[in-house]
């Protein structure tokens, strides 16, 4: 397996970091826009596990945004397998360069959605992964594989959400991926300070975007952002955060496979984050169409969610400073296996000061560049398998899972996952 | 008595137009930075009131920031009196040019404040105010009158804490300043929208700046930006608000006359508009200075305070879309001339769609205008008197009120005050 790896971002440096300590791989090309970024990951490998590991890693350029340059790159590298690490916006053309040179792909996150034109708080217009599935076909033809939406979430959740359904639940109600975590970020003189864990230019895109829920006997809608919140009781000291409705891949992916009453996706974004993302929105400050603004230098034209996002720290300069963690996971609800009403929390959990100790990245990208790891394992062991354009809930869930939470002595990756039954008995 | 009017802005253009319906004075200049808005405020007198009313206004080019020109100006027109309606930065230019020019002065808030250099938000640093107190000796020597804060807020609530004290109360416990509306502004669908009805970079400066408070045996003291917020019930429809504490001159000026344990102001910001003060405050969006931020032209450096109004509709725009009332009051408690305890709140209350349908301003600068104009006119007739540096409550209160509430007919400006007696009985 030679794995041509499109990015080496926050995620994309983390996956090179934890793809290391592997040994089921050949070659990883670790490329980016900016060939410095990707020498960089190099020597952080080398330093940490010398030489002979660094040299199974090399670094090429790369623009994400052309789909004849990614294939080419593939092509010159006898690239097996595409990871694409990057924005979601470069989709289309990383997975067109991966097909073009008969390479099977992977990503974390897939194509965009477009809202409804005219009604788009309560239909859908283009729902996200669309314009993949549409291409299946051609996938199939060429007899290669796309694995669409392989992070954590993402990924683990609907790796989770397959385990439920094929081993603790009879008939399933709702399939809820639930997303939270209790981490702080500190200032130099320890003071709690606003700073995201993630660009908060993605996020207010991702929570102002229509959310998405599907319904067995009403198809895909969506509703106002911000829509039904609740407060969930996260495990392993997190404790309750409130969560909302948001877009997110789960509730494409999941009826495509798994048989659910309801599929719903929400974000514990928490009291506080709520309340700014609707400030910001209220007084337009998530605007990316310029406003004309006085400058000392006479009047400029720039983007209020540009001037929002260079107040705040830099997400990929945080780590250091932030405790905490991050939790990922699967709400459950209906029939268990004993025909009696069952709840489950399937999740993993990831401690920041962990990840920053082991790995040097923060919880957030190392959770994320975790799963394609493991299933890219699995697809090399022939244990996973499959052609066409699939989500990971297409696939075995135990063997996954085993291989998540076996030891390393063992061969495994050392993280357990939880289950949490969540019904008084 | 001829009067120098500095700033022809929302302030100054509303003085000149109450002004224009009344006969006690010879000739106002009407001067601004911008000779043309200057002009405009002539204009429209003119359109209303006929030739011979427009007649006793002439416009006139001045830079409030340069007291050699106000004082130039002023002499060149023979003035009288200078009235200053500019911004709160120019008090000591414009202060200092009127006194050069033998000029007796009145403005509607005082000269600013600076922060306790190291401990801001218990101890106060430079007062309200302070600077003009200072030169108190130069006004009292040159036999000139400076009437300070002679507004609404401070102004109106001075000469309602000063009538309190001499006609209402044995003992005050406290003169609590509280200020409220219930203004919405829509857009041409109708739907409410968020637009401060004054300068949102002013606002900003207000109420982050350390609240005040005066404790008679404590003097002066701050706290937290929004500390001990209440919700006060104001009059007239206009029902309850939430009131936070913020830095305002009544706190200076009323304890300099008045006899009180406790000396407050708080502003009815509301709920929804304290969440947005203090969100862009966690974000650092209240900066003034400049953030690099990227843009079409390139990187570029902007203030994000600047960002944030320039997002927000022009509160010189937004008159004929706005409803509702603003209420300027005192809320006094103590022991009243019958020795028993007795609470009351003293206030006026001005309609935004009265003052935009007989004035074409809108009620917040409307209501801040009338004052000073009421002023002028018991200076006039000899009523009120006196040389110093001194505030609203250093005179009658009762002629101002008297004259204040007098209908139009009966030689008033026909604007009733309104007192609630709040204990229980």
């Amino acid at each position: 397996m030679r794995i041509l790896l499109v990015g080496a971002g926050g995620v994309g440096d983390a996956f090179a970091k934890i793809i290391a300590r592997r040994t089921f791989f050949e070659h990883v090309i670790v490329c980016d826009y900016d060939l410095a970024r990707a020498e960089r990951t190099i020597v952080a490998i080398g330093l940490k596990h010398g030489h002979a590991v660094a040299a199974r890693f090399s670094a090429e350029q790369i623009d994400a945004g052309d789909p004849d340059g990614v294939a080419s790159t593939a092509r010159k590298h006898g690239a097996t397998h595409v990871m694409n690490a990057v924005e979601p916006k470069f989709v289309p053309t990383v997975f067109a360069g991966a097909l073009a040179a008969g390479c099977d792909y992977l990503d974390m996150a897939v194509s965009l959605s477009e809202p409804h034109p005219t009604d788009p708080y309560r239909q859908t217009g283009v729902l996200l992964g669309d314009d993949q599935f549409a291409q299946a076909a051609d996938w199939e033809t060429a007899g290669r594989l796309a694995l669409v939406g392989m992070g954590v979430e993402p990924g683990l959740s609907d790796v989770f959400a397959r385990y439920a359904s094929d081993h603790l639940f009879r008939q399933i109600e709702e399939l809820g991926t639930r997303d939270g975590a209790n981490l702080v970020v500190r200032d130099d003189a320890g003071n709690e300070i606003f700073a995201p864990s993630f660009s908060i230019w993605t996020t207010i895109e991702e929570c102002l975007n229509p959310p998405l829920i599907f319904e067995k006997d009403r198809g895909w809608f969506t509703t106002e952002p911000f829509s039904e919140p609740e407060m969930f009781d996260f495990p392993e000291g997190i404790g309750r955060v409130e969560c909302v409705n948001v877009e997110h891949e789960e509730v494409v992916l999941m009826p495509r496979w798994l048989d659910a009453k309801r599929v719903t996706f929400k974000y514990g974004l928490g009291e506080e984050f709520i309340g700014v993302l609707k400030t910001l929105h209220l007084l337009g400050l998530d605007r990316v169409d310029p406003v004309r603004v006085r400058s000392a230098a006479g009047p400029v034209l720039v983007a209020p969610r540009d001037v929002v996002a260079a107040c705040l720290p830099d997400p990929a300069t945080i780590g250091p400073r932030m405790t905490g963690k991050t939790c990922a996971g699967v709400w459950v609800t209906g029939t268990g296996l004993d025909d009696r009403p069952r709840e489950v929390y399937l999740y993993h959990v990831t401690d920041n000061e962990w990840t920053m100790r082991e790995y040097g990245t923060q919880c957030v990208v190392w959770q994320t560049a975790l799963n394609p790891v493991i299933a890219l394992e699995l697809l090399a062991a022939g244990t996973w398998g499959g052609i066409g354009v699939l989500g990971p809930e297409a696939f075995d869930a135990k063997a996954f899972l085993d291989l998540m939470s076996a030891p390393e002595s063992e061969g495994g990756y050392g993280q357990p996952w939880g289950m949490e039954d969540r019904l008084a008995s």
